[in-house]
């Protein structure tokens, strides 16, 4: 069989550190379930300017043109943005579900977690991040300013993802949206037009400052959750406080074709950089989410049960503040103790 | 002396309930502390466009002009960004601390929020609430925009303000941005440069995303944080969540001249509308910041103390899920148990 061609950016701060580890523990499992795995490296961010002046430059592009996956580190801005919208990685997903080891690693009542499983759905390429922006001066002064536009077939396509995926899960989609101050962008109207060829999935829209309250206050009320690429950049986040680590937690950037960027939702850390003490985690699950699109399922939970297990073990990395009788340990060490469980 | 004039604007929904309460409670503390009220009402949102086709009408705009403080009870959206923009209420302020004897509704472990004390300074008027909007057409279709723009000068006289308070409390002011994808707009750059006339205080910027994080995780590293409008917003209504119920939270919206708006955080809650049921604590703290700006200090601090002793008594409004000793209470009876303690 074919091998997989996988593209590695590892990026800057932990970047490299998180994803060396888990292209480790990818190449163990290639080996035991029998798949094989050809890695490139490109590079972006600070990296990829300090080498071609660009931090997304075409060669990087090229790199991943025509590979199976992209297993993304981390990068401070430059470059991230540029490389979502080159593949139309319109499909931003990001589940969030707390392991039972960990527990007591959020700030939350453990009861109010337990048994947590959320997807967050963004959208990607569109809005604030993306619309007409600049600097100018009129005669109240200098201003700056950046637009959120969205074309109504840009929520109309993000709206059917979420709610396939809702079908696929518990049925209910809870959609973020702020239009008691921007009406001029009708995501309830779009997302509920689609809707109307998902008869079994309750649409709920909920404007996105009660969503985050009750993101915090009953977390596991919500099953899908769909926003815009702004809120769902915020409220995702909010997801990390809920598991205990954003360190934790994957997400997968997915166009039309099913052509996907794969990376933790944390960022490049400054803090902790080059210290080899990262959780390598949240990179790892994105492998999982990876390997599912492949339709690697086998591996896929080979190793989601190897972390759990390390986890069981007491194992666990600086973000997890180990207490008592748990195990501090540094990225390698981590890494190590998951491939002895593969 | 002279009679403080105060319009009340009771809005829709709860907002009729929970004004009616505040303003029993403000009468008696008139009447225990010597001071004298005026009190006018004006419509806003719903009930002023079925009068005047107006959720903002000019009739309203009037009443409020010269009086010493408006009470606002809660609309559904026409209106209350009019009425901001009218009077320039530029400074949002939403004090966020918990009571005592509350600490067990919130979702997160009592001792991450024993003590939390956080001022977000939320600025108001300006951002993509105001910008230009509007739905188009071109070759790629149908769209919709709102533009988030600022003056450097709007950026910089709301910096002044957070600068301030945070000087007059613990000294550290944690800025919202997002400028890995939003560099147009400098908020960074412009609050640090007010902050050199304010040598005491630690200016931490972070992007918005990780501090929607930290809020939940670790919330009571924070002190001051300032935000624009949107960002102001979301992270709020997070504060909501961490005291136990949004029900509880007061905001003021005061201008250059120190006159001000003062209103619940929380909405319309139009599930619980015309009970009686509502929780009427939000408002009542707003009453608290409008005789804190009067220099009322005495009057505010009664206030305070007769809202604790009745909580500590364990009465509780429907909001607050009233569990084993505690008593349920609708509004009429909680505003009655204060008026009793003040
Ligand atoms: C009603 C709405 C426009 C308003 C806002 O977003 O400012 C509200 O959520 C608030 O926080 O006061
Ligand atoms: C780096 C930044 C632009 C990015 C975003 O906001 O999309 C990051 O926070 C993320 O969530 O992937």
């Amino acid at each position: 069989t074919e091998p997989y061609r996988v593209v590695a950016l590892p990026g800057e701060g932990i970047g490299p550190e998180v994803v060396e580890a888990s292209l480790k523990v990818l190449q163990h499992l290639a080996q035991i379930e029998g798949f094989s795995l050809v890695i490139n490296y490109g590079l972006i961010g600070q990296p990829a300017f300090e080498k071609f002046g660009n931090f997304f430059p075409p060669q990087t592009a090229q790199i991943c043109e025509g590979s199976d996956g992209i297993l993304f580190g981390a990068v401070t801005k430059g470059g991230i943005l540029e490389l979502r919208q080159h593949f139309d990685f319109f499909i931003n997903l990001r589940p969030v579900r707390p392991f039972e080891t960990l527990l007591n690693k959020s700030s939350l009542q453990p009861q109010k977690i337990q048994g947590l499983d959320i997807l967050f759905v963004r959208e990607l390429v569109s809005g604030i991040y993306f619309g007409p922006s600049g600097r100018e001066r009129d005669e109240n002064g200098s201003y700056g300013y950046h637009t959120m536009k969205y074309y109504d077939w840009q929520i109309s396509r993000i709206a059917r993802v979420a709610l396939q995926k809702a079908k696929e899960r518990r049925g209910l989609l809870t959609l973020a949206h702020k239009e008691n101050a921007l009406p001029q962008i009708p995501w309830s109207r779009l997302v509920q037009e689609e809707a109307k060829h998902f008869p079994d999935i309750v649409v709920e829209p909920m404007l996105v400052d009660n969503l985050a309250m009750q993101l915090v206050r009953e977390p596991k009320r919500f099953d899908v959750i769909l926003a815009g690429n702004l809120f769902g950049d915020i409220l995702s986040d909010i997801g990390g406080a809920l598991v205990g680590s954003i360190g934790l937690l994957p997400s997968a950037s997915i166009n039309e074709r099913g052509f996907g960027l794969y990376e933790a939702i944390h960022g490049t850390a400054p803090d902790i950089a080059g210290k080899g003490i990262a959780n390598p985690l949240g990179t790892m699950g994105a492998v999982v989410l990876m390997l599912q699109q492949w339709g690697e399922t086998n591996a896929a939970t080979r190793l989601i049960q190897a972390i759990e297990r390390v986890l069981a073990l007491g194992y666990r990395t600086a973000d997890l503040t180990p207490q008592g009788e748990e195990i501090l340990v540094n990225t390698a060490t981590l890494t190590e103790l998951i491939i002895q469980q593969l």
